[in-house]
């Protein structure tokens, strides 16, 4: 039998941390129930020190998962580990995830600690944890940057103190297959009681590597992966779960290990998380791209009738490709409306929500034929803003455009409370639309992006528009979904705007 | 002094494979002259035998590029190969790519060959391509599920007969790194005159793996990697060319070879093919991910001030990014708009063709204020289509829209000569133009794709629509900027419907 490879996904924690990619709790809580469906085995669900709302998000995911185990992030220093282990008290399984920078550069330049005072904090790190879960993993922070000798006292020393999973991250992707696999395999040579401890990599993806590099370490002897779904991340983003996943699955002649994935849960996973985030998936991305199980040329073609193995790999159906894409239309019930939101993993609570919901998708309904998954994402991430969350509202609009003539928009906008009604040209119906809600809003941001997606096929699918806003070097995506692309840009640029609005300071930990 | 490591682009034939992907002959020979001021080594330009209009490609290519080689694919008979020999005469330096399937399913199940004729065939092949030029590639299809002896074996003949750089793809994406490299150390080996050519690998990214393969294969001895901007190509696409470049430009350290490719050029590079395809490139691609070079998180920030280089392992500018972006802007003339587009390689050969060019870009510099390489890119895009291609085209548009109200769209279209006035209404002005437009043009197509993106930053930036209709298995993609977003909508559709008008058959080719 083949060993265990455990997916630690951080699409939530690490993922989360991109420009413009943060997440409300409710957004949070969807994708964790997600990866719940799809066996992940660990989620960090967040850096409970980095803000009353961190703590609150990993606190509700704590709550509702039950076959998952649930992490929290936690820099080696008391308040970050006891605030990370109040909000995974919930959990039927809870971890967490304690790290300290290990490299030279760092430990001197960022710490400003020698490398004596860096292992005495671990361990004392590891003690606090130890009071909340049995379930302690440590990073060692640009480990592939630090000296081999000081990595391997350090993990002696916090496995003596009793850490079970030791993490080794390439916080800055610069590290090559053959190099990374050769200090795992140093490290578990070296380490005492190294076997009773599972290893694992953190890899990010600057050079292209992530993949190869996680997968070279498991060859060396790493456990465990943490990766994000569509390789969401900082920069050029972490190690994609779904390639990770799937050659090792594919390649069971080489890998001595498989995960306990459900494939089929991969592109569900994929276009949720980038229809909450905003961030496209490009079509010739591995796995979970548009294009990436069509087959084009003509030569190929032929081959692939002659014989289907002769070019084919893998199935798009076992990563969830072409699965139950239609689900509902205008004459579905109020209860197969429910019971659809519940298969995709949106809980609604109360009664109120769940008639003010199920109104807006009989809108929708009417406009639009076929109602499908990605339709009622997008309709529920509208809809999960809570009144005091939305401080300005589209209440009505009307747009004009005219060979020869400048577009114009006049909207009713509603801010916090008050309505307005106000009327702009611009260089076309989308900025005059944006000019108009600034007449308004006087919000002093900068658009850095503005995007548009049809959520599915056919000429009445709805358009969802991302805007990307920059204010004070505060990043936030808003998006938007209607049937009519400029109404939807209305809205994506207003809610943008209510994130700003609300917007609280926090910490992202970099690992 | 280290190794030259040859950079083989294949954007415009393997890139081009991907469904929609398909260029017109002027966007080819732009996105050659890229690739030449980029200094990439080998530009393999197309399948000449595929048809009149590959040739032509290929051909014009072959007489445009004088700084890098111009390479023409050809199957490995008589035909193909007189077909890409006549293509790449005009060229300063022409190759020959031909190739052959050597694993025993490609063998049996499509060519119906035994392994004595397909070596015989491709002995004979290399000996049709010496009439031509002397510069000889040849790869080995499949040669991922190849066996070894066999692979010895026709290599050995067709070095004998003359070829010089010898190609192993992995067609399917099915290797992990240590497996290629094993498999280019072993025939480097045992090949006999295997110094005396150039071994070359073509990686696909069906795993996620294939600069990772490439990049194993380099330090197993390849001096070749075969790569796309972006990755683009079939399915997930082929090795992409930046990360190739940066891995081995930033680990020196490592790789024991370099390239000549002038970084620099990499991010206009890779603005020029997403913007000619319309496939995005996503915000967390590695090096022209708009992420690639952004830092978020507080912790690092920190970091970064303290110390750039504790986060950093390559700059921004290195590759491209901020270079010169204010290029033009109203009070422009026709020298400068001239001399612009020669310096991002669009050369204008009539007169005729320059004026029209200009007063377009006027009526734009009137609507938008500043004007970006990127706003060049996309007019001239439209230009360049000539009158025999357009036989559809937008006279004058009119759209209405207001809650409450269906949208409505009302266009003047010319069709071959001439012109309809059409009305309809939609579920969103999008759907009410496409409408109108279906009401004249009848062209039973499939809307498989509507995308938009923003070309440069700013809300009054042009809007540049992709579309993506299928007819019979047939696939193509239309774009449009505008900066009304309806309007942009509006020629998109019916760039595409020219495409499909217009459109011939032709084979593409699986190396």
């Amino acid at each position: 039998m083949s060993d265990h490879l455990i997916i630690f996904d951080t699409t939530l924690r690490d993922g989360e941390q991109s420009p413009g990619a943060s997440m409300t709790r409710e957004e949070k809580l969807r994708i964790a129930r997600q990866l719940e469906r799809m066996r992940v085995d660990v989620i960090e669900a967040g850096f409970p020190a980095a803000s009353n709302g961190d703590f609150e998000s990993v606190r509700s995911i704590a709550e509702a998962i039950r076959e998952s185990t649930v992490c929290g992030l936690a820099r080696a220093n008391e308040n970050d580990i006891r605030r990370a282990g109040e909000a995974i008290r919930p959990a039927a399984l809870g971890r967490i995830h304690t790290f300290i920078a290990t490299s030279p550069i760092h430990m001197e330049k960022k710490l400003r600690m020698s490398p004596d005072e860096v292992v005495a904090q671990a361990v004392k790190a590891i003690g606090w944890a130890r009071e909340y879960t049995d379930d302690i993993e440590f990073s060692a922070e640009d480990a592939g940057r630090s000296e081999i000798d000081f990595l391997c006292r350090i993990f002696e020393e916090v496995i003596k103190a009793g850490a079970t999973t030791i993490n080794v991250p390439d916080t800055v992707g610069y590290n090559v297959p053959e190099q990374l696999a050769n200090t795992i395999r140093n490290l578990i040579e070296r380490v005492p009681n190294s076997d009773k401890v599972v290893w694992s990599v953190h890899c990010h993806n600057d050079l292209g590597l992530a993949v190869a590099n996680s997968l070279a370490s498991v060859l060396a002897g790493a456990r465990q992966v943490e990766c994000t779904i569509n390789g969401l991340g900082e920069r050029a983003g972490n190690a994609s779960l779904e390639e990770n996943v799937m050659a090792v699955r594919t390649r069971r002649d080489v890998f001595p290990c498989d995960t306990r994935i459900d494939t089929t849960q991969i592109v569900p996973a994929s276009k949720l998380v980038s229809g909450v985030t905003g961030f496209p998936v490009q079509p010739n991305k591995a796995i979970v791209g548009a294009n990436a199980f069509s087959h084009e040329s003509g030569i190929h073609q032929d081959g692939v009738l002659k014989h289907r193995e002769t070019y084919e790999i893998m199935r798009a159906e076992d990563v969830g490709w072409g699965a139950n894409k239609l689900v509902l239309g205008k004459h579905s019930g109020r209860n197969a409306f429910r019971t659809r939101l519940q298969e995709i993993g949106i809980v609604i609570e109360s009664e109120d929500h769940l008639n003010h919901a199920f109104a807006r998708f009989k809108e929708l309904a009417d406009k639009k034929h076929e109602i499908f998954d990605e339709d009622l994402n997008a309709l529920m991430s509208d809809e999960i803003v809570t009144p005091e969350q939305e401080h300005f509202r589209l209440v009505s609009s009307r747009f004009l455009s005219e060979t020869g003539e400048p577009p114009e928009a006049e909207l009713t906008i509603a801010a916090g409370g008050t309505e307005s009604h106000v009327k702009s040209t611009g260089s076309g119906p989308v900025d005059a639309t944006f000019r108009a809600i600034e007449s308004v809003a006087q919000s002093g941001t900068e658009l850095l992006l503005y995007s548009v997606n049809a959520i599915t096929t056919g000429t009445d699918a709805q358009g969802e528009v991302t805007v990307r806003l920059a204010r004070d070097g505060k990043v936030v995506n808003g998006q938007g979904a209607d049937t009519d692309i400029i109404v939807a840009s209305a809205k994506a640029y207003l809610n943008a705007l209510n994130k700003l609005h609300g917007n609280m300071e926090r910490l992202n930990p970099q690992v």
